[in-house]
Order: structure tokens, then C-alpha cells, then sequence
């Protein structure tokens, strides 16, 4: 089965980077990987705070998060 | 050809971490992915620098930099 990823975002330019180039990069044939827009989804805000996540864009892979760069911190997409 | 990805690390367990979960996940098929340890490769530095790395963890996709959340600054390692 595959392992899950969750991409965190909220469109910002530093967002944008991070999905392209990493997101994207990930293996598919391991990865089951969704993308959320927490500005657009903020039901899911909770959740990611949860795993740990503090600023998008983030990653969360096997419920662990990993900040990639700085876009934004959670508290301003309340 | 494949893609170019380098992950840069300085063995902190911030670093292992992103390593095992972060680089770990990156798609082999459409990456080739180096590892690279800046405390024991120092002639690497500059290139990192050059890259626009401030910290590790970080992967350099394509010449871009991405910091994986925040281990160690790269001044610490010179």
C-alpha cells in the first residue's frame, strides 16, 4: 500500500516553488500525495496543525511535517 | 536525462530526518539524487552557498534550494 503525503499550501509564490519542484518530485509509485490549499480549506487547518505543521508550504509524510522555505504562517490563513 | 536533485546535511538528527522521509521519497526514476554531509565535505560549501542554501537539511532541485524545517545554520559548519 501506498504511503500518504500531504502538500500544505495557500498559493503564495514560495508555495507554487515548493509544489513544483518537491511535490512533484515525489515518487508516485510509493507516495499517494494530496494537495491542500488551507486558504481555500480551512476545515483541514486543524488536521495540520496536528502533524506539526507551523508554515506553508509543508509536507507531511507519514504524519511527520517538514517546512519546506517560508511562505506563510498558519496563524494568517485563520 | 534525468533531473538533478542534491540533498545537503550535516548528520543532525533534523537531518536524518528529512533524509529518510524527504530525499527518500524523491522519485529515482526522474531524479538523481546525491547526498552530500557539508561537516565533512566542506569543499562543497560554496556550491551550496552558491545555490542559495543558508541551513541544513536542504535540497537543491533543478538549482533551486529548499530548506527541510531547520537543523543547523551553514556559517556552523565552516
Amino acid at each position: 500500500m501506498n504511503q500518504k503525503a500531504v502538500f500544505y499550501h495557500a498559493g503564495c509564490p514560495v508555495c507554487v516553488s515548493a509544489e513544483q519542484e518537491v511535490a512533484a518530485a515525489l515518487d508516485r509509485n510509493r507516495y499517494t500525495v494530496e494537495t491542500v490549499h488551507l486558504g481555500e480549506t480551512k476545515n483541514r487547518l486543524r488536521e495540520a496543525e496536528e502533524a506539526g505543521v507551523v508554515s506553508v508550504p509543508a509536507l507531511v509524510i507519514n504524519g511527520q511535517a517538514y517546512h519546506i522555505n517560508y511562505g506563510a504562517p498558519l496563524s494568517a490563513l485563520k
